[in-house]
């Protein structure tokens, strides 16, 4: 079986129709979700592209592989999802963006050169690149925020889009009145098309790559489809750019009560500059709409892809996995971007089709255990056909829920942030170690602990599933809030280094050193078989010492 | 300046006469405490050899670099003192024991090998090899405990030893009335001269390759001198054998009060062969008296250093580190070898002497601050002109104690125990993720938390400075293990793994992202200086859309 392993970024839990969105339709969604596991309480480890992705492609929290934010490096030797398949006998490739940052200082001290394959790997978080491109070709005064090869420029280069910088003029831009760039980096151009070809757009784009990568692929291979899209910026060509209106923006789900003595760091995150665009209701009704338009064409865009593998005799033999690697606030909670843990952030779509006959009770279900989406890591290699390292990926397999069974599973989600290198940290004047976030969440109640001294939040779920109040403001709580505490604490003991020795290693070993001679416990042999002390015995041979 | 850094294996922290021990005769030790600093809190980060020697060798706790126990390899890439000081201009050689197991799967997977300068260092725990023996070359059926060449019994063989394993048959072994070979390994030979000219024995050898590396050596270097002494098999050549005799044994410490409804661990630990064989007098009276042999050896031998270093001149630029990496029950607390956290096992001998003017105010002192050996790393680092990479190494330095000043200071000390390898471990019947135990130390309290669903043991040294009453076993002291569960808690949420981005990184990179044209936050441009947008204005040059 092969593994189509779709991230979507930035997209948003409830922006599919089958999640219950009014007046957004995604019938390929939907219809992967009614032929597989639709999984509603689905979280990331991080709630920031980088930091989330890393979790989603080690099978390991962010505390485990410390590469917590955009553009930290992912430490060299860091074991991937590449690493543990190929061991499987899987190909995993990489078809879009990852967001990883390579630890070139570390590959430096290991001699390794990205222009082997080992060092290729470590590059590209243990991906083979069939096409890398993360999708952001921002360029300001200090250069461009990627300094990579952009592949989808080129493309667009080739295609005669004339410009050095083609994803910023044409396909994340409009044209204004003057016909002067319009960029999609002002939100007052949101509801102008892109100045593109639909088709040059970067979904389509990714997913003819997409295409061409199965069309020649052999198996078994997880292929890592990776679109940077409904990310900002927020501009979508025609036909998506008028598809939906201010009529279709659902009021901002935020209450006068979360802006009464905040949490700092919440508070903090109220008062940046994203934030204040989006408490402006003219710009929610110009971004959202167009949020919805990227949306509807990545739902289209899944269409051509499940065509394909249908047309191409692939859908029996392909296990397709929906998810993003977080959501958006769009104004909720009076905030924008993602970042906190409110669930417009931290919660994502998670849909898995199954092709193979064990899944077929499940199908059109939905599952409301608390899926973590470092499970996704351990679901695949027990699809590859192997044993789950469980001394290195913490997530666990997923393929019981779509066999109906009732696995014994965990109790709470973590998820954490490193807001160090933001604003907000600097804002806070806490040191960057300080600068840190957990969530616990156990299906009912909230917890954020915030580093640096700083008090938590709660929020209870059953009697506010909006969270909008925060009860650790009072002092009624504290029962909830130490019982969290100490789900953290069980956690942060966790065992998460040891990846030189597997449980069944360890097993193995128990007792083993008496038979290679280690017997520090001996006063005269007795007490142990004659054949352990062999070598230990005979003449002496010689002497020296007249004792 | 040089640093050599001297480590004893399993030499008990009071077994000094600086330390107190009453009738143990340390002159050099004591003369290189009134050289310098002797720390009278110091503990191990986990009192078992390898663990607690890949703290040293890394300046990270246990559950920070993952090789918890002996034979867990130290994952490849893992940055170690040798990273640190070679970074920083200074040598980092080994000559003795390190007890370190390579990453070999790691290795393979990166494409290292040990035959190149970056593999053997990865094999070797960053150090450069002047000379590398673990020194327990112990043999059973299954064959060696140490698969590698010892070059001490290479040593012995040149010098005419007639045996394979001249370790185990004369360094390690005496001669019964058959003339027979008497194994160091049975407690009843303990009393027996080691059936080797005393300067071919361990402690000698090594130092005699100790001053052979420094006769050679261009620094500024650090070099690890690394003794398996007084570590067992307990067995000394004449005329340390009979130096001590049963009148030089303390009463073992230890209470009938533990053995009343033991922790279960500790229970464990006190049933198995080890503790049943210290239990029985006479094996104490004859494994102390030579244990304090061997001390008294590795003294002599510390008084052999000090003389090469005061006569080739180099006692003014070197810095001499006298430590061990555990302890040895002795009996005390019903227990042999180490393994648990009574001080017996978890504290160690930590004299420093810095020959720098800077530390002539603290000379002949004693300092009772909280000591982890993890602060070696750092101290090394810091004498080596470096700053220390707080976000790789978690120790902190000591010279500000050496200068006789009062940094800001840890309030509690962390030590880690993995026994999943061990009887205990299977006997408990946890899985090995469960069989961990970790102390929490404040200078007063301290608190054994275990995992598994066990309860903690609690002890109060101030009340009960034998370690004999757990506090745990009663009801009355609820809020001082909550206290020190919080200690836990806080330390299981350190930035641990962050190693590929410094503090001062993140902080030089907060809000650089919008000059490198990331904006997602702009309505309509005029929020940020004008030259921040340059790059997505302009005439579109084509239009694509009819919009």
């Amino acid at each position: 079986m092969n593994i189509l392993f779709v991230m979507y970024d930035q997209l948003r839990f409830d922006y599919l129709s089958c999640a219950g969105h009014p007046h957004l339709h995604t019938p390929n969604f939907d219809k992967v979700a009614a032929m597989g596991v639709r999984f509603t309480e689905s979280y990331v480890q991080s709630p920031i592209c980088g930091g989330s992705r890393m979790c989603f492609y080690t099978g390991r929290y962010a505390s485990s592989h410390g590469a917590h934010w955009n553009g930290f490096p992912l430490r060299v030797g860091e074991m991937t999802l590449g690493d543990h398949l190929r061991h499987n006998g899987m190909g995993c490739w990489l078809i879009g963006k990852t967001h990883m940052a390579a630890d070139s200082e570390g590959m430096a001290r290991l001699g390794l050169s990205a222009d082997t394959v080992i060092g290729a790997r470590q590059v590209e978080c243990g991906f083979d690149a069939w096409i890398r491109d993360d999708g952001l070709w921002a360029q300001g005064p200090d250069g461009f925020y990627d300094a990579r090869r952009s592949p989808y420029n080129e493309y667009l280069k080739d295609k005669g889009y004339p410009s050095d910088n083609p994803w910023a003029a044409f396909a994340n831009a409009g044209v204004d009145g003057d016909d002067n760039i319009a960029s999609g980096w002002m939100f007052k151009n949101a509801d102008k098309p892109a100045n593109i070809r639909e088709e040059d757009s970067e979904t389509p784009w990714l997913t003819r790559e997409a295409i061409a990568f199965m069309e020649q692929a052999e198996g078994p291979w997880c292929a890592h489809l990776s679109y940077i899209k409904p990310h900002w910026p927020y501009i979508v060509p025609a036909p998506y750019h008028d598809m939906f209106g201010p009529q279709h923006v659902p009021p901002a789900k935020r209450h006068a009560v979360e802006r009464e003595d905040p949490h700092p760091v919440y508070g903090a995150y109220m008062e940046n500059k994203i934030a204040a665009a989006f408490g402006r209701d003219e710009v929610r009704e110009k971004v959202i709409p167009a949020y919805m338009g990227l949306i509807k064409q990545c739902d289209d865009q899944l269409g051509v892809l499940l065509d394909y593998l249908e047309q191409s005799g692939q859908m029996a033999q392909t296990m397709i996995v929906l998810t993003s690697d977080h959501g958006d606030y769009l104004g909720d909670h009076w905030l924008g971007e993602k970042d906190l843990f409110h669930a417009q952030s931290v919660k994502v779509p998670m849909i898995i089709y199954d092709p193979r006959s064990e899944a077929d009770a499940t199908r059109g279900t939905t599952c409301d255990a608390l899926v973590e989406s470092i499970d996704l890591a351990a679901t695949f290699v027990e699809v590859a056909g192997g044993a789950v390292p469980d001394h290195i990926i913490e997530g666990r397999s997923l393929l019981p829920w779509l066999r109906g069974e009732v696995p014994d599973w965990r109790d709470f989600v973590i998820s954490e942030y490193d807001y160090s290198a933001t604003p907000q940290g600097a804002k806070l004047g806490l040191a960057p170690r300080d600068c840190r976030l957990f969530m616990v969440y156990d299906g009912r109640y909230k917890l954020m602990h915030a580093e640096g001294g700083l008090r938590p939040m709660l929020f209870d779920l059953e009697a506010d599933p909006d969270e909008f109040h925060d009860l650790a403001k009072g002092d009624a709580h504290g029962a909830e809030i130490e019982r969290l505490y100490g789900c953290l604490a069980s956690w942060g003991r966790r065992m998460s280094q040891r990846v030189t020795k597997s449980e069944a290693e360890i097993i193995a070993a128990r007792g083993k050193s008496a038979r290679k001679g280690v017997l520090p416990f001996l006063v005269d042999g007795s007490e142990v078989p004659a054949e352990l002390t062999e070598a230990y015995r005979g003449p002496a041979r010689a002497r020296y010492t007249s004792d």
